[in-house]
């Protein structure tokens, strides 16, 4: 439902749940669109997410440098503090929420923003509904993130785009230097990704380049062991080298990860081993081939590598929280604000609101179509749907030769 | 010794060891001087260094397209094939000798340039030294390559300066994500650095920006257990919060790598652990401190990231190549090209020639009066030497939103 008064009060932004390196572009949409308006009164960062907004913790954007704030786009993690709070229901219980309204008058806040992932939206999502029970008029919006790229509803999620070109420069980086020896060598690269396979389905990008992965696991399909080495035996045969791509969260039928499962290999006391995935897999393949094998573990790197996001991403990053702001003072509420997309001449991406009640708690996957037959690559509708979204590099600015990153005063509101 | 008379033939340039990401700057620098010089008939690449050369595997420089040769600069791994081949001493075993011997007579080779670390200086000491015993002028020139910056005279080795940039942006985006949350967190980065710790020591140039480490320990200093546990344990309880950077070479007083040393932790029956150092430390702290731990292994991804490269890193590769050429034109041979560096007025390279019999075999580490006297960070002085070689930007091309990478054709000589 519209509504076209004006609506005059503070904003709040937050963050929440793992950051991205563009999740402080959709901040700034945020928080220079608030800042220009002329029926926002205030516009305050909530320090740690909701956790910020219970404690009262709310940072005075105003008083922060201007200069300092262009720098958002290209700074990594979460600028204004991020959290992992869940909240509850508030039909079980409304402590929290009461808390919420309280601290929300006390600074006539009328617009609050989430920047998250799925958990965000969701606890977007029931202040949405609180607010509206009691009455209290505050729209409330979703600003997506979430370098997985599981939001039901937009085409893409913010974030994801940043990562993916940083996988596939990585994993290109990687091909080269894994097959500069005489001698044959088995890598195996994991990616983030517990539940949907996007990020290491990402890595192909480099293969119209001659650099991508081999082989491709992802969450989607389940993984077997033997069907694993005997993949990586038949590409070394042809190749006398393997490049894998893996994402952690790949599981056996039964549904537990690869990474958790007990395995009888190395240690038969079913000792907890130390090492991810890709040790572990690393590990079968000596086992198995007895050849030389690397394990790399993209870890946290792969979230936080603003020196190569995507331009493309940091801009549709910005451009979402601008929209959010924009369609909260046209009378929209309880909304996230997500992108569709068109591919057939040329990429144009649009700027649509999505119900956050649709939005909240649904997970979503690589189409089992994109990936191919024998379940260990992906096809090229993935690397179209892909492609365009890692164009453009980052404006991220030097100084003395290393990255320059948005540095906040963070000064509180009374 | 130097002789003025110009020597015509052809020139052979090998890559060997380990790669950067800038070693094709070295062999790119070799082959445009070679290929615009009058007297050089010929410029081959040896396909994996020294064994093809044994193998008689010589690509034709000419044969390449130019602008291809143009991206060598920003492309990483060797891009001619490296090789670990360990050549004998020619006065124990001279069979693979008298075969380059027979090599270099049949292409008129009379040049030869071999771009690599201490291994490689060593091999091409070895050559250097039988031509001249056999009476074949042949003048051999040592390229220097290591991300470990470990070779003797020269102020610092092309390659550690690219890795250096690579590790300081990395741990500066990784304090910014470890730092993210209201909750605590204990955060450890491998860095490579078998016996020297320039590479973690370089994740300091952070500290000026706030966003280092803040404990660093380098493998020239004897690793405690009890004292890393306790300085861990002293940083968190002051910033809720920790940053460790630390060399895989760190050893127990009694010489063990901590990486591979048994402990009774976790697994009490002495089986071989996966998961390297990282992982392992990461273990001791949260059996220790019972805090959020998170291990991260840089792994190849520091010595290949091109797309982060050090552009000063890159021109002085080039420039060392170049030298390498025109100093063998003049007459030199035996030599390395080196690098001798002033700090004091804004800083300037010079590029010398350095004797491969003292450069071979010996190791260049930290300075024991760079560490600071706890013992777990670098003072002032590394910063001052290190911070000038990261300056610039790497120009790597981009096509389709990815590295535009050389690809050589490898059209082999008769």
């Amino acid at each position: 439902m519209t509504n076209n008064k004006p609506l005059v009060g503070a904003a709040v932004i937050g963050q929440s749940g793992g950051p991205s390196s563009v999740i402080n572009a959709s901040a700034y949409g945020v928080i220079k669109t608030a800042l220009e308006s002329d029926c926002i009164t205030a516009v305050y960062g909530a320090h740690h997410g909701i956790v910020g907004v219970l404690n009262d913790r709310l940072m005075d954007m105003s008083k922060e440098d201007p200069k300092e704030l262009e720098l958002l786009p290209y700074t990594p993690s979460s600028a204004l503090g991020s959290c992992r709070y869940k909240i509850a229901d508030p039909d079980v219980d409304d402590t929290d929420y009461k808390r919420i309204l309280e601290v929300f008058k006390k600074h006539n806040v009328r617009y609050f923003f989430y920047n998250g992932g799925n958990d965000s939206m969701d606890t977007c999502n029931k202040i949405s509904r609180y607010m509206k029970k009691v009455g209290y008029e505050c729209r409330v919006f979703g600003v997506p993130k979430t370098i997985d790229n599981d939001l039901y509803g937009t085409d893409h999620c913010p974030g994801f785009a940043s990562a993916a070109k940083y996988i596939a420069t990585s994993v290109m980086e990687v091909s080269r230097d894994s097959q500069v020896y005489d001698k044959g060598m088995v890598t195996i690269v994991e990616c983030m990704g517990r539940h949907a396979g996007w990020l290491t389905a990402a890595a192909a990008l480099g293969n119209a380049a001659g650099d991508g992965p081999d082989l491709i696991y992802l969450p989607e399909i389940d993984f077997t062991m033997e069907q694993f080495l005997a993949d990586v035996k038949r590409v070394y045969a042809e190749k006398n080298n393997c490049l894998v791509a893996v994402s952690e969260g790949v599981h056996y039928a039964d549904g537990r990860f690869v990474s958790e499962a007990k395995t009888s290999g190395t240690d038969g006391f079913g000792h907890a081993q130390l090492g991810g995935l890709a040790a572990r897999l690393a590990d079968a393949v000596k086992n198995e081939l007895g050849v030389k094998v690397r394990g790399i573990e993209l870890s946290l790197l792969q979230r936080c590598a603003a020196h190569q996001a995507s331009l493309t991403d940091i801009e549709e990053s910005f451009n979402s929280g601008k929209v959010a702001v924009e369609s909260a003072i046209a009378g929209e509420t309880g909304k996230m604000v997500g992108f569709v997309c068109d591919r057939d001449n040329g990429y144009v991406c649009h700027y649509e609101l999505f119900d956050l009640e649709k939005v909240a708690n649904f997970e979503k996957k690589v189409p089992l179509e994109w990936i191919t037959p024998d379940g260990c690559h992906v096809t090229d509708d993935f690397i179209r749907y892909c492609s365009p979204l890692v164009q453009g590099e980052t404006k991220l600015r030097y100084e003395n030769g290393l990255p320059r990153f948005a540095k906040l005063k963070k000064v509180f509101a009374e």
